[in-house]
């Protein structure tokens, strides 16, 4: 029971594409992830995901659009719906999702994080 | 499924310790609140309780220790542990917490809010 500062998490890794775990609450974990360039089209079958920019900006990419997502601001992905962040230059991004979330979801790949490390 | 600016959503509202929902997820409410003064010691019987500071400053009184949390910074309260939010000055506040989640938990009282409004 320790409060979090997320610039301090985040100053603690530089790779992209893989969410590190920093806090569990009723079944959900709470993490932290840098992205950078384009991810995979994917979807998550049994889990909606929830994305709050901390640094920087994102677009999501959904199949009949695309959201501009910047510091400040979230963006709920339902379950079941397709969906790729692209980032054109860094961003870092708290998600919060079930502990059953995996980044890739459906698509599965060499992108795939299946176990993420606690920081 | 659009974005949500919390900046934005915040300041929709002015009242202190009355929490509003932004958004809802895997049974989960995101929701805004603003804190200033004290308030009441309680707990959560089934839900536990994050606290993700997006301006300002509060901090959290527990049983044994008081931890000061800052813009940027969250805090977890396990279901079970009394605590009490106190804020010196305004402090704009984002929780994830259960659906089921009431504001004053174990302790009930005029400052209870059972069903928060949606922004």
């Amino acid at each position: 029971m320790q409060k979090i500062n997320l610039a301090e998490k985040l100053s603690t890794f530089t790779a992209h594409w893989s969410p590190k775990i920093i806090a569990e609450l009723n079944g959900q974990h709470v993490k932290l992830v840098k992205f950078r360039g384009e991810f995979v089209w994917h979807h998550h079958e049994n889990e909606d995901e929830l994305f709050l920019v901390v640094r920087g900006s994102f677009r999501m990419e959904l199949r009949d659009r695309v959201v501009e997502i910047h510091e400040g601001e979230l963006f709920v992905v339902p379950r079941g719906v397709e969906h790729r962040p692209v980032a054109d230059a860094e961003v870092s991004v708290l998600l919060f999702e079930p502990a059953s979330t995996v980044n890739t979801g459906s698509a599965g790949g060499t992108r795939t994080v299946a176990r993420p490390d606690w920081i």
